[in-house]
């Protein structure tokens, strides 16, 4: 190191230890002082950082604050700036005055979809291409599964052939050809947040609604939406627990949505039971594409109605889904991408099957998500040298779910996947997530709240 | 790293996490915890560390967890146990019983001193030989130069031949025979305390009452002491500018003393202005050497009574003073440890003097201990590739201190060192340091308060 680099780290340091006392004093950030933090990120050593995420975990951001911390992460790496090839496409020839009218010209509106994670939330795979049947140019960045929630990304490869991992080049390319494309979230996006979010997780400076708030959002912003969707799920099977802070959290993301002149949107929606009737990278898919034909569970097809017509005429939605023009948008995708959706039914096709039927009369009283999420993952989801081999025949489909009445050897669940002997374990951890009650049950709420 | 010591780290950063969101959520830690926090140290990260320091900060420490965090760091290296030696000269053949009956038979007290650091501070080495000479064990660990503040081991090493950097052997075999030692604190005392030290001054975590407390009383712990002399500074030339946090730390750090059973006092006295009429190496050993001659400037001797009488009857304090006893200790002390108590004076003679006078009528309102710190400091030590190089002779005298009248052309102080062109800038600092009043001032309170 020389000296120069040195004498210029040393001053880094000396600045954050300033600004981390400033935090833990209670005082605000300026903007300016947030953006050299985020820009110097690479000179500040991981145990001040931790310190000051933990002075902002107990004393909290302004929201101004959050929106700066907003901005610059997501202005840290790469902004993908899609508007400008819309319409015309990708042609970065023209002059500014050109540009500038042939983007007033072209009156897309660009989509990113968010949820904050649940069990049997296949949503995104449903909504995106309602969305893109309605007009709307989508543009989406998934992860993969986190913890005992699933992952978009791992559902889409249970589609034989489908392809994640595009350039930006298709991807782009794809959102002006066929208004949909939906790759897996790049490093490229928000590089600032991906530090400080690898840090809170083991620093337990994760719970803090400006923190999580800014860390979806800078993406969000860095992908290039201008109306962002987002599908902030409480209960059992979520990261949020308490609907008070679920509701806090969404008007924040909303908040800076705003600051920021994005439409955004938040739907609150209850996850004390799995959403939709799989759990399951390849019986997920299926479910999605089966609304899409007109065939769902009610809770499924509630919320991808909700979050759609918050920014849609209902009518509209109702009508690409029944018309079948989302589906038409659903097969063009897949294929753009490289998938085969006539054979995701055939490679979904699970070695073996069990049943788990029920020793009663009885109304179901709880499912719980959480339980049922840790029993799929387990099955489906085996630690390898490389990461994780992934069983994407392995699920579970439900055919009883809470508020439903039923009868001694009616079929509660079918568990499914390619090993046999596992199959046991994860029915009795899923039977052990419910439970029963004499008397009847009132079907839960499942839209909280729409912000 | 084998696979076993990697998942013995994975488990302590994941019961880490779990302490770090304890204090995060403003619960208490168990001792337990406590313990095995501190006795897990080397397997968890600087940036786990930094994030429940800030916690610490902001949620605070009860009592008891402030407790435990000072005993499991006093006892995170080496524990000097003095009492054993004491009285039959450092024999450990003895078998527990005989050593507990000699123990007993020898009723020494072993007193530790602590200064939090002030400017002109040389009250250790008066007051230890007074505490030696009335019969007390001094067992004294002391620090380098701090900031703007000085340090005793650097005063020390202004007379020729002495040493700091003594053995653990001669250190007790000199208590024992002459009642007196003087070593720089060693990396053996308290490590966890170290760690947590270094790294709190880098992630502005380092105020904070139960930690400050709980780091200087874990190293007096690890020193031996049962008596603990503690002198709390307060105003412009301390590292605490507040009364009241100060009455705060006062009381903590003697309530940890009595919950290990440790007589423990401590005296808040002011520092706004430079204790005693002297700033620098070479000339504070002097002045404390003076003091001990009879010849001393009223606050110092003030201070140095208070901390002696806190645990003595203040008639033998005034007497071994006054009957050279003292004196006659401090010489003892000085050749025991190699210094020239004869060439004190010669070796400490500056090459430069320069005064400077005042031009007006006047009295003296304000004379800003951390200017003049700053000013000594800046003339004194040198940064060198090894750390610093340090002018012992280099320091100011004053003649006028607040309250004092002066006149034109009365001398307010003298500044000396190696460096002539630098005396002038030292001369500029230090007059600035002034604050002047037509109309008479009040003599400053020096002793706050005793606790």
């Amino acid at each position: 190191m020389t000296q120069q680099i040195a004498s210029r780290e040393l001053a880094a340091n000396l600045e954050m230890i300033r600004l981390i006392d400033q935090k833990r004093s209670g005082y605000k950030h300026s903007g300016e002082e947030i953006y050299w933090m985020i820009n110097h990120l690479d000179k500040i050593p991981d145990y001040q950082l931790s310190a000051w995420l933990m002075a902002v975990c107990l004393n909290g951001l302004s929201e101004d604050e959050t929106v700066h911390l907003t901005k610059a992460m997501a202005y840290s790496g790469h902004v993908l700036t899609l508007k400008r090839h819309a319409g015309h496409n990708h042609s970065d020839a023209c002059d500014h005055d050109h540009h500038a009218q042939s983007c007033s010209e072209s009156k897309y509106t660009f989509v990113d979809k968010h949820s904050t994670g649940g069990v049997g939330d296949k949503v995104t795979i449903a909504l995106t291409p309602i969305l893109a049947a309605l007009g709307f140019r989508v543009s989406k960045f998934s992860g993969r599964s986190l913890g005992h929630t699933g992952g978009t990304i791992d559902k889409l490869e249970a589609i034989p052939g489908f392809q994640t991992d595009i350039s930006m080049k298709q991807f782009e390319k794809q959102i002006a050809d066929i208004g949909i494309a939906l790759a897996s979230q790049s490093m490229e996006f928000a590089p600032a947040d991906k530090r400080l979010y690898a840090l809170r997780d083991k620093t337990a400076t994760v719970e803090s609604i400006p923190l999580i708030a800014s860390s979806v959002m800078s993406k969000k912003i860095a992908g290039g939406a201008d109306q962002i969707l987002l599908d902030v799920k409480v209960g059992s099977g979520a990261f949020m627990k308490d609907l008070n802070y679920a509701k806090k959290l969404a008007k924040q993301m909303v908040k800076i949505g705003k600051s920021l002149n994005l439409n955004t949107r938040a739907v609150i929606s209850n996850m004390d039971q799995p959403l939709g009737n799989t759990v399951g990278n390849g019986l997920e898919v299926i479910e999605a594409m089966e609304l899409l034909e007109g065939k769902y569970p009610e809770d499924l097809y509630e919320i991808v109605l909700e979050l759609a017509s918050s920014i849609a005429d209902v009518i509209a939605v109702k009508d690409v889904i029944h018309s079948g023009k989302a589906y038409v948008k659903f097969a063009e995708w897949i294929e753009a991408q490289g998938g085969d959706i006539r054979k995701i039914r055939e490679a979904n096709e699970p070695k073996f099957k069990l049943e788990c039927r029920s020793n009663r009369d009885a109304y179901i009283k709880k499912l719980d998500a959480l339980s049922v999420g840790q029993a799929v993952h387990e099955l489906a989801y085996k630690a390898s040298s490389n990461g994780y081999d992934i069983d994407n025949t392995a699920g579970v489909s439900f055919r009883a779910k809470v508020a439903d009445q039923i009868k001694p050897s009616d079929i509660l669940f079918i568990v499914q996947g390619s090993n046999e002997a596992e199959l046991e374990i994860a029915r009795d951890k899923i039977l052990a997530a419910y439970e029963f009650s004499e008397s009847k049950v009132k079907k839960p709420k499942l839209v909280y709240k729409i912000i």
